[in-house]
């Protein structure tokens, strides 16, 4: 693949890396807890993203609409209006206490690219250069915070929305189908949130790594392969609450104990795995008294691997695990599967664009080329259209955590890539 | 020591035994869960049950007050207004979603024996025959539930309060200094619920035994040899909030795993000695997101031990295995001690008297004599006065659990017991 690159100023792009930069501090600022960042679907905060998103797509030339699903979103059409787009974009939700750049780094850049791309249209606005127009989208769930499930503003795009999910209550126990009416939203709408296949050329998504990787390789940006397949499991242990002081040993059935040996399970069977992640993210014991013994603990636990059959190969180990040390202390279990996706495997053309942007943007020899355990909005749009990933180094690969950052000239580097990589784009048939 | 029994009808004391029945289940309604029984100190329910005691203090001939901690009391003098009192009673409040007889069956059987006890006075009310009063004391804090702390109620009578604890913060950060003073309560009368040691002649309680031990032997009764001493801490274990998916074992420092070993570590220690118990009633990882590695655990330790010396050697045990574990996964993790507790030894002539009730009450040949691993009131008391305790088969010893019970039959042996006990009391010199 050999296309000629686009004729951008080391002044254009770093002027566009400092925006993306400010305006990471600026969404950092609008969250549910004052001294932390928490940003969750359908919130007074989603809302006032999104206004801030729509203001900002706008100033590019776009013009924009919020979806059923409450996803942002901005189109720089084609010259022929009925073209298909290709979709750029990524997410503004956070996990609590999150950092400043995980999914919102990946929208900002997207606005930046359509900055640069954009040609003048015959009516006085802007168009794409490209056979296709050019499609931000800022999703409005991917971390599923709030109802415990991931990926739903993708979902309704990708039209894999499920009606189930209207039922699912947040830790206030405020249902999916309120807390959306109450945004402002029309249930009876979300189909319309879906795209058909023909509508898009691809989805492309720019992303801090959430990883090493590229730090350990000192490389500022990679070529994702493949997105994690990934389970999530709600598990119930159930024994019996009795006075921490009158039940001897011998007549406990403590549920706090059993998970804590199932914790420590997930962890020594998953780290004798190649490519397979386990975490125990969520743990609570019940009633939750200094002198009562826990008679229930819940806890959430999250399976990635790079293929599907090794992931469900685990789960069955770590089922096996738990039927033992469950029936060991005499306690039961359940489990509740809350999300699950098959791995995902990048487009070969989508890889190969972003491969050759990362090499009209970075001097290296060859673009690493990574596998993420990390789950992405990519995830769900694969059942609609091809897509395409680019890393962006992120330092010691903290994310999740009010620490995670990226570096400016890394986003520099990103946006040149990314420009360059949907130039390559527009250069291959569609 | 020998005493003549008192004439005490079958009829009597069933009524007595049926009336602390029926208002068990009338407390066990006013809670905070609909559902469950959960009742803390110096909330709306606290109000209602002390309001409920006042009213059957009242009906039995007695004198009554709230004190400045909150205690409901009632007074049935002696024929000397200055006499000391003998004081009877336990507790109201409760853990969460609790069972409908700790502390609370105690308070009610003590109204029971006032009515069984109390003769007519010269003013045409009613006095105790003995050369003491007897009081009946229905203490507002003995689980600790809402501020961490047990014993508060009791602290205050025993003069024991410390200042400190005005700062005590509850789960929805309100202070005790806050709530005391919403209650109504005066914190600068704090003192003037304290009690000089010349005033009381013992603190006599019945309660249920939160322990297998009496249903074990098909016994209903027994007298108590001790209390447990007892500590309490909030451990707080911290590493490294990271992305679930991106960060790889050898980089996480994930603080639920460290806490998990801990828990274990607890029971391991703790179980491999003698009349020591453990127990981590309250764990929870922050910030507790499904794809989160937890950056932070808390969880409480509860300890108990029928001597103080061989309590404290297992803490050092304990603080050395979390050491290890710590170190070896890169955690850190400090222990704030939130009650400590010496073994109390129950005073020998309260044992007696005690022991003199049961024989009345039950025809057995020896009644039992039981340690209690759980704490009591009369740990607090013990600084100012004679201990003394009677406790009731529990089936099962389930306690702190909605499934707690006690048979009907057991209370009215209990109130016999407990009222020829308080008899036996009568007839030994001050």
């Amino acid at each position: 693949m050999i296309a000629s690159r686009l004729a951008l100023s080391t002044e254009q792009i770093d002027a566009a890396a400092r925006r993306v930069m400010a305006r990471c501090e600026e969404l950092a600022r609008i969250s549910a807890d004052s001294g932390a960042i928490t940003r969750v679907y359908l919130s007074p905060e989603h809302a006032r993203v999104n206004a801030l998103a729509d203001a900002w797509m706008r100033e590019v030339g776009m013009t924009t609409r919020q979806d059923a699903a409450g996803n942002q979103l901005g189109l720089l059409p084609a010259a022929d209006p009925d073209a298909p787009v290709l979709m750029l974009g990524s997410h503004l939700d956070t996990v609590i206490d999150a950092g400043r750049f995980d999914g919102i780094v990946g929208v900002l850049m997207a606005i930046e690219v359509v900055r640069i791309l954009r040609v003048a249209s015959a009516d006085g606005g802007w168009r794409s250069p490209f056979p296709f127009g050019i499609e931000v989208a800022a999703f409005a769930d991917e971390e599923g915070t709030r109802f415990g499930r991931a990926l739903l503003g993708s979902s309704a795009v990708a039209g894999t929305w499920d009606d189930a999910w209207w039922d699912l209550e947040d830790a206030d126990g405020i249902t999916l189908r309120d807390a959306h009416r109450a945004f402002g939203l029309d249930a009876a709408a979300i189909r319309d949130a879906a795209r058909a296949p023909g509508q898009l050329v691809g989805y492309l998504e720019a992303h801090i790594e959430q990883g090493p990787e590229l730090d350990r390789r000192d490389e500022p940006l990679a070529v994702v392969s493949s997105i994690a397949s990934a389970r999530r499991f709600q598990v119930v242990v159930e024994g019996e609450a009795r006075h921490a002081g009158g039940t001897p040993y011998d007549m406990r059935r403590d549920a706090l104990l059993g998970a804590s040996e199932a914790a420590l399970a997930v962890e020594r069977i998953c780290s004798s795995e190649h490519h397979i992640i386990g975490t125990v993210g969520q743990l609570e014991a019940f009633p939750g008294a200094v002198n009562v013994i826990p008679g229930e603990t819940r806890m959430s636990i999250d399976l990635r691997g790079e293929f599907d059959g090794a992931r469900d190969r685990v789960w069955e180990r770590i089922s096996r695990e738990l039927d033992e040390i469950m029936g060991r202390r005499r306690l039961s279990w359940h489990a509740r599967e809350v999300h699950s996706a098959p791995a995902l495997f990048c487009a070969p053309l989508l890889q190969d664009v972003v491969r050759e942007g990362i090499r009209a943007s970075v001097a290296s020899a060859e673009p690493a080329s990574l596998f993420s355990p990390a789950g992405h909005d990519g995830m769900t749009l694969g059942a609609l259209t091809d897509v395409g990933m680019l890393f962006l180094r992120n330092a010691d690969g903290i994310s999740h955590h009010p620490a995670e950052s990226v570096l400016g000239g890394d986003v520099a580097l990103g946006i040149r890539a990314l420009a360059e990589a949907v130039a390559h784009r527009g250069a291959e048939p569609s």
